[in-house]
């Protein structure tokens, strides 16, 4: 796993800190943000990106999973296998904000002056 | 999570033990073999997957992930949330038996008899 822009690494911190991580990508103004997990971790991303949708961001959804098996190098030598996860997160418009949108009247051409 | 035909339970057996039950249910004829599990399973059940697929049947694929929460009922009362995962598996047919068809001469009208 290579460092990468909005790519939050899950590991063994409590998941709201990854929450917390999550949020200030997308408020920083980033339309997707990346969760990278690998073995046990995987079920902390899982609740990570619940935890995330659920409670804080409606308007946020899944767009991609995808799993893999990464080769990790071992102490006493040769390579274990290791299952890996990548959930590929994007926030919509706020629900608020498209609401604002349509209800401000359009300059229209046809709109009649008082 | 409720008994479905082709759908396999990941809980804490040996992942070994879920990697058979996947293949015993495509060897069965099942085009699609579907697994569930939830917190800590869920690492298990991409193993199984990823074993699955990269050592036993390489003509299998993951055709659909999905992620959710189940609100589990506590014994002290209330509820306690916990992730869950759904991964749709599919056999495709085998590339050995699709060399072999595609081997095998088509009668055809404008064949020409020795």
């Amino acid at each position: 796993m290579s460092r990468e822009p909005n790519t939050v690494f899950i590991g063994r911190k409590p998941v709201m800190s990854y929450v917390l991580a999550v949020m200030t990508l997308f408020s920083a103004g980033n339309e997707e943000v990346t969760l990278r997990a690998r073995g046990q971790a995987i079920t902390t991303a899982i609740d990570v990106e619940e935890i995330t949708r659920r409670r804080f961001m409606e308007n946020m959804s899944v767009n991609e999973i995808h799993i893999g098996t990464e080769e990790l190098p071992m102490e006493e030598g040769g390579t274990r296998a290791v299952s890996t996860i990548e959930i590929i997160l994007s926030a919509e418009a706020r629900p608020r904000e498209e609401a604002k949108a349509t209800q401000e009247p359009k300059a229209s051409a046809t709109e009649v002056p008082k």
